[in-house]
């Protein structure tokens, strides 16, 4: 515990600026915490390292200290992609991360200062009709989301005298960070956080979209279109639903290997063929894959993944964020009884996965580790950025 | 048995103009037959009736006196829309239809002379990988209706000394037809045909397409777009799933009262509204339905089945026939995990399914005597054909 908290004046804020991993003090319990974060000010810029401060939880609220945490797809579209971007700024990105609770708003039943937890963009309310029906996991409290706040109409971040916008119920890239109770999951006390923030969201989207929303059988083909953090976890799914060929699919032939590290049993370039992917599959499969799955959020790829299948019972899922777009497909591919299916967070509820997930990490039953190839403190955000634009990093772990 | 044979000349051509329903010659066999067939001879023509020769059926074909036949949705897309009209004319039409085996050609086994037949547009080879794979019904035989021929490359129908193309492997549209065994259903000898036609196509695909594609569940909400054969037969699998809510969508509001008569809770005409239909639909259910079904075969409407949804679980399957045209849709409505399937023969495979819903009628387990609500000869197709642009007519059975 190496956080410096002090009293700086009668608006008891307290001064958090370095690492902390295992342990939190309590005593800034119902203070304003001033602390490191990484802030982006306008529609596609960088983020830029500023001090912030964070206000205490109000009822059914939970701070959190954020151990952990990475740049997933999402961030790196929001900052390129003008479709993703909002008119929410200064904002505090970051929604796959891990921590622990450093204080609980009133209210606040299922966390308590010092637990493990996984911060989640999907949050399981428990009470809304899709967290009462099995089947379904798309809580109502996601839309909080989209008004970039908390539930109260406000935000718990300010910098330099202005309010600073929340995002996905999440703002992971903040040493400090406020979220609604509903998007916090305990976890395994001994879980390490720098390894399991990965069940925030890359992994499980992935692997629960092999699983749960695709439901790869038994000695399947499977295809998977983009092979960054999310595409590999949907290559862990498929072989671990027990899928004998996946094949793997990206421009980017660097990540053939680490494709193959987790399962893939061919990989594909797309630039090597002069035929539209989709036919290459075919003369791959002889009648299509059975599943297929669309990690990159293009439109274009979406059409290709879906005529990649069987023209029967072939499935196609969306994993990528292909929100602000349309898609243009032929109304030729479902005839013969394809399905394209979305899928968010894996299919997963939100507390209930995460938690689930995280106990098979540590029970060894799913591989997180080969993920996470780089490390770099928050402040090297930026490095961050242009590592994931190479490719060669799947998961960068920012450590708080 | 009216119908006269005699032999004209020495091509051993049999004349047979009359009625025709419970009982076969098998003097014919072997011999070209001279019948009539409604005939389309150009894009957008209207059907003629015409005098034809109908060859006898080759190796592993069949040759049928149909009994009855109706004009489906598909042929009303033919008739008027360029995106489904190609180049093989002259045409004989007609996929729905029943009636008993004239004679069979070299190596049938599953059927022979004086069965009761239903004609599938779907075949059931029984070889291939998906009739090979339980969950799997799109026969690769089915491939064989794009040539618009025999499966040796030629007709077995001529007329006016020209030759006349195939259509959906059936060709029900004539007195005698010609179709590869593995598009015959042997169905119940008691089953009167001039009923159980509707299992050939209509009601299969509607009733199965709520059944087997959606797999709608017991006291869900079901929304059905398009109030056409189709259409109420998904009515009817919605009802006999154990769907609490099922409502009818169709913007003529004539229809609302047969809809009722087979299971719709509630009727809406798009037209009663200002807001655009998934938003009613909203507005009636709170979370938007668990199952839609699109039984028209327009794109905007499949948008808008979609978009009714429930935004997790939601699956919307797309019935009416879509060949020809793009989809555009919104990638959002994806996001929170809504499935679009296609769904083809209401994903029963041909030949088993058609034998077990005509079991089923016997049986009394459905109903298809709702549906069929006129009756003319063949001759009066072309009468047929305006019954049916108003609406009015669910199906109007073609006697032969």
């Amino acid at each position: 515990m190496r956080c410096i908290n002090y009293l700086i004046n009668t608006q008891s804020i307290f001064i958090c600026g370095q690492k902390n991993t295992e342990k939190i003090s309590m005593s800034t319990t119902g203070k304003v915490i001033r602390c490191k974060a990484a802030i982006v000010w306008k529609p596609g810029g960088s983020f830029s390292i500023e001090e912030v401060e964070v206000a205490p939880p109000k009822a059914k609220e939970v701070r959190i200290k954020m151990v952990a945490t990475a740049l997933c797809g999402t961030e790196m579209k929001m900052l390129k992609d003008k479709n993703l971007q909002h008119q929410h700024y200064p904002i505090i990105m970051g929604h796959e991360g891990a921590g622990i609770v450093e204080s609980v708003g009133e209210g606040v039943s299922t966390v308590k200062a010092g637990d493990k937890v996984i911060a989640l963009f999907l949050p399981q309310c428990g009470e809304c009709t899709s967290c009462l029906n099995s089947a379904d996991n798309f809580c109502i409290k996601l839309k909080q989301a989209e008004t970039h706040l908390m539930s109260d109409g406000t935000s718990r971040f300010t910098c330099k005298g202005k309010p600073v916008y929340h995002f996905g119920n999440t703002s992971t890239f903040s040493e400090y960070t406020v979220m609604d109770e509903s998007s916090v999951a305990k976890i395994d006390a001994a879980a390490p956080l720098e390894k399991v923030f990965l069940v925030s969201c890359g992994f499980s989207t992935g692997y629960g979209g092999a699983i749960n929303t695709a439901k790869v059988t038994p000695g399947s083909t499977c295809a998977v279109f983009g092979l960054g953090g999310v595409g590999l976890s949907v290559i862990m799914g498929c072989k671990a639903a027990g899928a004998t060929r996946i094949i793997a699919v990206d421009i980017n032939k660097d990540k053939f290997e680490k494709a193959k590290e987790v399962g893939a049993t061919e990989c594909i370039n797309p630039q090597d063929y002069e035929k539209p992917i989709q036919e290459v599959l075919f003369d791959l499969t002889g009648d299509g894959v059975d599943f297929s799955f669309e990690v990159i959020g293009n439109p274009e790829t979406v059409a290709a993944a879906l005529a990649s299948c069987r023209e029967s019972h072939g499935v196609c899922v969306i994993i990528g964020l292909i929100i602000g777009v349309q898609l243009n497909i032929s109304g030729h591919l479902f005839f013969s009884g394809r399905s394209l299916k979305g899928s968010v967070y894996g299919g997963w509820k939100g507390r209930d996965g995460a938690s689930k997930l995280v106990s098979d990490y540590m029970a060894k039953k799913i591989n997180l580790d080969a993920l996470i190839t780089h490390s770099l403190n928050l402040d090297k955000i930026n490095e961050a950025v242009e590592l994931m634009k190479t490719g060669k990093c799947v998961r960068c772990v920012l450590l708080l």
